[in-house]
């Protein structure tokens, strides 16, 4: 297969890094809208503009923008021309997102399979699995500990903060609780942890409050905010640790029946790329079959993601 | 969907009564070899010289005898007539009932999907799942704490065993060590003990050593043998509780990645069945949209266990 990438921030440069060694994928450019870079392993990169020359030169185009409010315009310039996989992550906008990939794609007589990553993605896999075999139950899930993108961007968009990390953990004996039958609250469930750094002589105060009042991303959480200084903050924040949980806590015929699905992940973008390089081969295969329009990971069969034989893993 | 089962075991009842209640799929009958039997719901029971004449009465065939050597020359008078599920368990023998199943079912143009459980079932599409997303690494499986049919069987064919029940279980910490990196031989991850009723004046010094040495179920484990009386087996041992967990220990790029997917079952029978009831609406679903042949549980996407939307899993 060759493949192309649009963006190259921490996802676009790990899948570069994950495609070098591949059998049977090879990167062949990256669209960046920033001038004058150069990618770490000397892949070609192409202009925003320069796209349009590659239509029937790939067979697949990884969307990768570093913000997902850069991914919908990016959408509407690629699907239909291109067999196309992104990881579009705004679980609130995915059916209205899934129709219009749906109908681009299906005009343009190409396949985008989109939402692919680990959430979306493979914790949305597993609640289907989870709610079709356990129909009477129900969900949990939880995330961290880990850094979370948005809430770290969110944090250095304010006055005074040079650098910021925030870090989502499962609260304690939460999980405990769900699996006896309680409902807990978004608070009850997940804290909130910031690493914050500042400009000389901002005001510590100020932020802190800003930070904790911030609606939809603090206020409904328990909010702690460290101010660290820069040495501190790239010694010990500057990787991108994450992981989380999916539970059903299921009922047949009176009998409790438990699935659980969990990572463990040291690098969120290096995983989510991996999720990412895994789903090109079902594209690929799917296309291949003629399937054509837009697929989530559900509609993506496992045996979908190998060329080879699968009976080994049964 | 029109459901006929095959075999009135434990797991048989517990489809029967998994179907009551279902709004899509209606039991229409039963198949068994013992005479004379009523089943809990007046579902008919009948003899299995009956189900040729069932053959385009009936939308899915469950496989559900009580011994897997029941299964392969059930299979062979029954593959090609009907689309049928089973739970063939197997692992050393998956690949040849594949082949077979595979044509018996493409000559007769009718699907079976094959090995639908949860090991082999839900267990091998994780492993599925995870060798794609995380090619480097490697997959251990624990079992248990939990009830092993088969080792039970084996125990209570010996002379002077009235009845008998087996429990695997993981051997206390050799989940962290496989996370290290070591690797551990069956007597490190795994650990049986035995719960067994013995007639009077049985050798129990006789029995336990037969047990114990007993080739493939006993001499590679660490094993515990417990002589009680019948009125303690019944009131301590009559569940069938089980579980267990497949592990990815992975690596992308240098950065350890780890995925789990585990399993708490209070009734391992329940739980078996209700992954073959899910698994029912994917056959129908597979067989409408043209497939015919084998199939295992990784070439069914999750979608296909639905007839609605599944967007609201994203």
């Amino acid at each position: 297969m060759e493949i192309g990438i649009v963006g190259y921030g921490n996802l676009g440069k790990a899948c570069e890094r994950l495609l070098q060694n591949n059998r049977n994928k090879r990167l062949k450019c990256i669209f960046s809208r920033r001038k004058g870079i150069v990618s770490e392993f000397n892949t070609p990169i192409y202009g925003m503009d320069d796209l349009d020359g590659f239509v029937g030169k790939l067979d697949a185009l990884c969307l990768l923008t570093g913000s997902q409010s850069d991914l919908i315009p990016l959408a509407k310039k690629v699907l239909g021309k291109f067999n196309t996989i992104d990881s579009f992550d705004t679980h609130a906008k995915m059916r209205e997102y899934f129709s219009f990939a749906d109908e681009a794609a299906k005009r343009g007589g190409t396949l985008s399979l989109i939402g692919i990553g680990w959430d979306p993605g493979l914790f949305s896999l597993m609640r289907g699995l989870n709610n079709a075999v356990l129909p009477l139950g129900y969900d949990a899930t939880f995330w961290g500990r880990g850094v979370s993108q948005g809430h770290s961007e969110a944090i250095r968009k304010l006055d005074g903060v040079l650098d910021a990390k925030e870090y989502t953990f499962p609260i304690s004996g939460a999980e405990e609780r769900i699996k006896k039958g309680e409902k807990l609250t978004e608070r009850e469930m997940h804290g909130r942890e910031c690493f914050v750094v500042v400009k000389d002589g901002a005001d510590k105060d100020k932020i802190e409050k800003e930070i904790k009042t911030m609606p939809n991303y603090f206020l409904p959480y328990d909010t702690t905010v460290h101010f660290i200084d820069k040495a501190e903050f790239d010694k010990n924040h500057s990787e991108m640790p994450h992981g989380g949980k999916v539970l059903r806590v299921g009922n047949t015929s009176g009998y409790a029946q438990n699935m659980e699905f969990s990572l463990k992940l040291n690098s969120n973008p290096y995983f989510t790329a991996s999720v990412i390089v895994a789903y090109l081969t079902a594209l690929n295969n799917m296309y291949s079959a003629g399937e054509r329009g837009a697929r989530t990971i559900l509609d993506v069969a496992i045996s979908a993601l190998y060329n080879g034989d699968v009976l080994k893993f049964v």
